[in-house]
């Protein structure tokens, strides 16, 4: 199979923490029953999109992995290999990891507020190892390649993303694999920044909704042929929507 | 870590053609409810033993897929890494495939079925490429390094599981990780055969009861120490008499 390559992106579904508005990070809640469904109709959406991944990569959190097990159930492709990887991990939030969204923009105002959430090299404070919601004890972080972040910017998870990308899955996408990338918020965001060449200060805009399938088609060197396309781009707007209004919900 | 190294089997639960007594094989059913709980339960025994599986091994069908999901998701370790064969499958049933136990065993009668079921080298009639029941087209065999089988004995099985066996799986251990392996009573059988050094004849009065995880603890050349333990030995005894009467149900 030759070019153009298929890359399908989709972030996890609502979870327990979406619910609550709680800043999650590296925290590994479960998907909320919303989340489920959402799974659920992402494997009916690839199902009649005829678009039939080969392989999938996905983050060490469970609420994406759900999400992908849900979905390729449900498309009947429980069975395509799969690889795992820290790296597709959601944006270590440091120490607003398990805070309030409402009340830490209450607290510190929209400015700061919008900072932690959307700036792309100002980090939030970072997350002691012994609190409680520091995952530096967490046997799945141990002997990985690489150290456990206490916190991240955007621009961080960059930069541990992109080796990632272009290390081990873009090989796949070369080879003539159609490729499914289960993943995060801002992991997502990531990845999207680097294929679109967006802005570092345009990024901030993007928001990415979750449990609707993104596909890009791209050409030989991986660069997007037009832009990239939700498998239900109504939900996917609405959905959009919906992230970036998150902190203000009472 | 040094040996002894830890093996952990485990057969799926229940699924929807052994409720319905039908020969199964490679035909992709999905567990019954009663095959979820059993898997959920197979997590809480993990846990509760304090087994920590580092590595996942499945076949490439749904039942045991579905199976390791689940058991893992209990165990809050969906994370680790899995990898999927179709070297781990169900003994294909050939021409049996889809067929009722219990009018197989009226129809042909009990030395012939107990021969197709449990004879060491005697494989059923071959399952033809456009039988409704057959593999032959289905994509998660395109490109496998090996041939579509159309019909299988225990001895065939054993000579398509070894290799990887010895080649993928044992690694791991020597590596010193805790294994899991969920996949099928007769690949399972045939992993058993040849770490209990069990001879072709006596093989035949071997069954593994499906959900309950069975432990091994080997020594440095993988031989086993002692007698493999299943972690509710109670419940696999019970479990065992269940498969062994399998085809007598009415």
């Amino acid at each position: 199979m030759t070019e153009p390559y298929t890359l399908i992106l989709l972030r996890h579904g609502n979870s327990d923490w979406n619910q609550k508005n709680l800043f999650t990070g590296w925290v590994d809640v479960r998907l909320s029953d919303q989340g489920v469904a959402e799974a659920a109709r992402a494997g009916e959406l690839l199902t009649e999109s005829g678009l039939r991944p080969d392989v999938l990569f996905t983050s060490v959190l469970t609420r994406a992995i759900q999400t992908a097990n849900i979905a390729l159930d449900k498309a009947d492709l429980a069975w395509i290999p799969v690889t795992r990887s820290w790296r597709l991990n959601e944006r270590h939030y440091g120490a607003l990891q398990g805070k309030d969204k409402a009340q830490t923009l209450a607290e510190y105002g929209p400015e700061q507020f919008q900072t932690w959430r959307r700036s792309f090299d100002v980090p939030p404070p970072a997350l002691a190892a012994d609190a409680e919601y520091s995952q530096a004890h967490d046997p799945r972080y141990a002997g990985i390649d690489g150290e456990i972040p206490e916190t991240e910017c955007l621009k961080d998870v960059i930069e541990r993303m992109l080796p990632y990308w272009e290390g081990t899955i873009a090989p796949e996408l070369v080879a003539g694999k159609t490729v499914l990338v289960t993943a995060h918020g801002n992991s997502l965001r990531a990845l999207v920044k680097h294929l679109d060449g967006i802005s570092d200060d345009e990024i901030a805009e993007l928001n990415i909704p979750t449990g609707i399938p993104l596909v890009y088609r791209l050409d030989a060197d991986l660069k997007p042929i037009g832009a990239a396309e939700y498998l239900d781009p109504e939900a996917a707007a609405a959905g959009a929507a919906a992230v970036a209004a998150q902190g203000e919900k009472k």
